[in-house]
């Protein structure tokens, strides 16, 4: 039972994020963009004058270390839907994600095409963000990158149920994912601390981001590409935060 | 004379942050200590106003791991001065901290009665501050907290011969100062963005502390204090900058 609080209060903390982000419309190009989503509304200041944005550029590193990350995800019904920004899943309680001494509940997935985070300035054709919250409502996101390759298994469960406009959840009858199975095999990670990459723009986020990436296959990537557009927010300034590398 | 030419730079850096702070008098009580630093001169605006400022309490600590650091520490003259607010130590070139893929010339360390940084909030009765600059003044401190124990050769060179005043730096003949005897045999640290922990309390700089302490008397604790007084700047709110604490 307090496993099931706890995961109560967390979701309700992402859904109070998620109502705020709906405050002005915003998009990845034009009037909306990610330029000028600093002053499309009083509550999205941060993503025009925050200096702890997300993403980044991973080549910045400035330090070198393996940064202690743990994750038990559990497989379970397939929620998805299409926010009209993003191809999200929601996970069931009982999967987390362990952090130094901080512990998470793993509430959804979402992707950006290309990838929001970059190497050297190189965009990956995808990435994935594990989004977690604590009862407190602190977040911690996982990244993974993703590269053309063999096909991904657990994606394809996405990709065929993935709706292509806005659409509220819906739990899909007889799927089962496993998240796990969007995960490289080991988890060395980038850690920094960071942001929303949408509007709000909210700091205070414990970012992680995999070195190892997954495969997804060219027509799995282009699915997804077909239905999200290009919804990468580009890098944001390091200034002067922490940005620790995997030692291996 | 390339090492040469990069510690004349790494030098002139340091110095250049030296002479700033000299801009206004300051002190560690009443009208111009740490409550006011930021309201002595524009200069020490980041004194009030920053939001990644040194020294933290070690605790606070959210992420684990043990982050690459290395130090190449040479010994040579004992080059002291006291400049109304520590005591300190120059050192010549040839001493370095590697630190990630970032290399530093040791430039001075000087130290704080009690400890700047603190666990649980509790303070240590001293610590002694490696400052280290790059050839473009990026500067990395590495913190060395002592306890109550046996007595420190090294720290006793600098115990007899520390102007109790304000006093130019003054080389001492014939006397060799090794900075490897004031190092723990481990080099487990804690790793944070932070800034100087004095006007005009610069941001940017790379703060390492030491996990293992190292000892030193009473009786050299108590000639340290006595000379310094208190100088130590509370600590500071971490604003969610990312905290590495070691693994081990």
């Amino acid at each position: 039972m307090k496993r099931l609080t706890q995961f109560s209060l967390a979701g309700a903390c992402a859904l109070a994020v998620a109502g705020t982000a709906m405050a002005a419309d915003w998009s990845y190009e034009g009037a909306t963009g990610p330029d000028n989503w600093g002053s499309l509304s009083p509550d999205y200041e941060l993503c025009g004058k925050g200096l702890m944005q997300s993403p980044i550029d991973l080549a910045e590193a400035n330090a070198r270390g393996d940064v202690s990350v743990f994750t038990a995800y559990a497989p379970g019904p397939l929620t998805i839907l299409n926010n009209g920004h993003t191809v999200q899943a929601n996970f069931a309680a009982g999967s987390k994600l362990t952090s130094g001494t901080m512990q998470f509940d793993l509430i959804q997935v979402h992707f950006h095409t290309p990838s929001e985070e970059v190497m050297h300035g190189e965009q990956y054709p995808m990435v994935a963000h594990f989004v977690h919250a604590d009862s407190d409502g602190n977040l911690a996101v996982l990244g993974v990158l993703f590269e053309e390759g063999a096909a991904n298994g657990e994606l394809q469960k996405l990709v065929d149920a993935a709706p292509a406009t806005k659409t509220a959840p819906r739990t899909v009858g007889g799927v089962t994912i496993d998240p796990n199975g969007m995960l490289p095999d080991d988890l060395d990670v980038y850690r920094f601390q960071g942001s929303l990459t949408t509007p709000p723009c909210s700091e205070g986020v414990n970012w992680h981001v995999a070195k190892d990436t997954v495969e997804a296959s060219a027509e799995q990537l282009d699915a997804m590409r077909a239905i999200m557009g290009d919804n990468a927010r580009p890098v944001q300034p390091l200034n002067g935060r922490l940005l620790v590398a995997p030692a291996g």
